[in-house]
């Protein structure tokens, strides 16, 4: 730690001294004489990224019609087992935050421009709070449907002007010693892809790591060692298209899986461990307004609350954060006559909507688009909605989107489904909504109902009494 | 009421046993023993009525980032007064409500098609709320900014298999006894304007009741007589509007000056009171895609729950209902460059759209139309988005909607905004969104934090110690 950064964190832990005291040696001890709540010892937080709260909204009633039962995130609330809060997501440049900003606001415990991980404008860098839980003692994992090297988990972990820093992100989690890296991302670790050749899976071996790429390798990863699991190039599979292609199935594993897996590398540790799991394509459905997308993947990231909840239940020593880093695209169902029905139709959606534009190009003809649609979601197109769609193809630069590389037409996609599922979308990116925020276990008294996304960074350090001094 | 109501109601009662057990006689209170609440005297419900969480997120931040000071909404949640919810606001018919199914779901406790004031779908009818509460001896009041008769107030006062029966429901609410009426509607009230030719204001002046048409009457109205409020034919002004036309504000009362008239007629009774404050424009704005309309009414709306809670907190035995009965068109402030000035341009905004909209005719020219918006919002409209505008006149049949009656072009001109002020829209109607909801003073503590809008009807009756007997 540089020593710029030494005072800096210096005067964090005068700011949050007289929440921190009772950590601290020789103090009277406010908080165990009040006795509200016993010491985190283990603190899993579950963020699924771009979550407006449609989303979470939609999927508890697509589960609840699909199953009968809400969701374990909904279930919590009618057993009355959490705390809750709405929280302000701004980051320190705009009133609508990025990822890398809102992961910073959490591990850094400072507001810094959109793009940054854990840097100010001012390039003053804030030390991440898996770092300061490692000086602690505790083990520290990020677990992701997206690349391991995104930027919710990365602003967890390491310092970096831009999220777009990749490949130096996969070195530097190595050298920071995270225990247990999970997700996408083969092209920011494999020699073959990375711009300088390194082989960062032979780095992480030599350093001791379980190194797995498929599903398989990770069931039956030994539990003793620290562990880097990497899925697929970019990004793990939707949800709706993973459990449509036994392939895929074969190939990677859920974000439950990754969860359960990254809990039992972790919990044997007298120390205790820290761990993020992110439900990262709920944003990039978001961000191509895919209905099914964002439905099945805010379910798959439900399940993995189940298996956090689970450990944490039998556990007493977990702090459970459940909560999004911003809104995106505010999806809603749209009042109308049929809008039960319709929104029932997307049970028996069969692809994401990224998976049905990524198989037509300029030479599909009108009937192939039209068969391609019918099968992934039972919608019959009209001649005009299919040329419209592959007009698009003719001239492929029409749509941008963060997450929209090939530009592809999702937004016409979404207006033409819109008439059947009755899903509308104010835009393809983030909206400043206040979000939804629920704790479970020891520390989760701590909250208050409104916060800043910049409080969480303290509180995790007081409900682990931690005191905040690196 | 008819046998079989009596006999629906007795049903009421044994579903609602186990919570009601403790305000009949004969049994051991057990909240007694326990002590965690006091009896409501009065309870005050405040409706925003079609409030996005967006709704509350950009009022709150425009209070913010204009005045220096959150809204009071949101203020009580940062000073941690209020017990909180999600509320799940379907209907009997849909996933997404009306108002008068929302209205009945708290008014009789029972969810009922949309359209319908608490007449169930095979005609039963379910006893309003404020009558319950009347019969127990307490004083009830409606206040709102549109119509009287409108479906939010009418459900806690009457049945009706029609929202739209808004003559019979102003004489429904003389029948009832309802205490205070304030809200716009002359039409409904006024023997020039209703199809029967009755003059309702005749008939409410015969049974004691002040009648009091505009502000200054409102004032000075003596507050020991019930009181009938109507300001206007429809609906009251928006407040943006009203802030920038002194006409307006000497004829039209705030909702924050009618709620302060309203506690102020009913505070002396000893058995105390119930009232229901709608900001019932809120709705009206949003199916406009109205972000003036919007804003400014939202904030209003915080206005009056400021004079809610100033009385509340100085008597200590008044239960305060903040929230709202759906959501409706999921408007967000979206992620970009200019975001904030975006944002903030809409601090200099003078008018509504609804006024904009209403200003042009097949005869206004493009310099004249330029000009307008560029007074209302300053902004400079291209040639192609005013000649967009204009032809919407030339055949005034395009654009449809629950309150745009004129068919006027209210989705093109948000569009066009859009561009400046950074704010979409997910549609011009209603959604299925959970929705937020707070609770403080005695009975609070009964709120659990996922509840279905039914619950209220009956947590209500049991803050108030009002056994379900009728």
């Amino acid at each position: 730690m540089k020593r710029r950064d030494f005072f800096k964190n210096g005067t964090l832990t005068a700011i949050g001294a007289s929440l921190l005291s009772p950590a601290m040696p020789g103090y009277a001890t406010e908080r165990n004489l009040r006795d509200t709540h016993k010491r985190a010892k283990n603190i899993i937080m579950l963020v699924s990224d771009g979550m407006s709260i449609g989303t979470l909204n939609m999927a508890d009633l697509y589960l609840r019609r699909k199953t009968g039962q809400a969701s374990h995130w909904l279930r919590l609330y009618q057993e009355d087992k959490v705390s809750r809060a709405l929280m302000d997501t701004a980051s320190a440049s705009s009133l609508v935050t990025d990822s890398a900003a809102a992961s910073s606001s959490w591990g850094g415990g400072v507001r810094v421009p959109n793009g940054s991980l854990n840097v100010s404008g001012n390039g003053e860098a804030h030390l991440p709070l898996w770092q300061k839980f490692k000086k602690a003692g505790k083990k520290a994992g990020v677990v992701t449907t997206v690349p391991a090297t995104h930027a919710t988990p990365a602003g967890f972990c390491i310092n970096s002007k831009s999220r777009n820093a990749q490949e130096q992100i996969a070195e530097d989690y190595l050298k920071q010693g995270i225990d247990v890296i999970m997700g996408g991302g083969n092209k920011y670790f494999s020699s073959d892809k990375r711009k300088d050749k390194t082989d960062m899976y032979r780095q992480y071996k030599t350093a001791g790591y379980n190194v797995v790429k498929t599903r398989n390798e990770l069931l039956h990863a030994d539990a003793n060692k620290p562990l880097l699991g990497i899925f697929g190039e970019e990004s793990l599979p939707y949800t709706i298209d993973y459990n449509n292609d036994t392939a895929l199935q074969t190939e990677f594993p859920t974000l439950e899986e990754m969860t359960r897996k990254a809990i039992d590398t972790m919990k044997q540790h007298q120390e205790g461990f820290v761990l993020l799991v992110e439900g990262g394509k709920v944003d990039w459905a978001a961000h191509g307004n895919d209905i099914a997308g964002l439905i099945y993947d805010q379910a798959a990231f439900d399940a993995a609350i189940g298996a956090a909840m689970e450990f944490a239940e039998n556990d007493q020593e977990t702090l459970v954060i459940i909560t999004t880093d911003h809104g995106n695209a505010n999806p809603g169902l749209i009042y109308g006559k049929d809008v039960n029905k319709n929104f029932d139709s997307i049970q028996n959606y069969k692809h994401s909507n990224e998976w049905i534009l990524n198989g037509i190009n300029a030479k599909t003809n009108t009937s192939q688009l039209k068969e391609r649609v019918a099968y992934a979601n039972n919608i019959a197109l009209t001649d005009q909605e299919a040329s419209k769609l592959l007009g698009y193809y003719a001239n492929l630069n029409q749509e941008d989107g963060l997450y929209n590389p090939k530009h592809l037409p999702f937004s016409i996609l979404a207006e033409i489904q819109k008439q059947h599922n009755s899903v509308g979308w104010i835009s393809m990116n983030h909206s400043a909504d206040y979000v939804e925020l629920a704790m479970y276990g020891p520390g989760s008294d701590l909250l208050k109902p409104f916060v800043k996304n910049t409080a969480l960074h303290y509180q995790m350090l007081q409900a682990a009494e931690v005191a905040n001094i690196f």
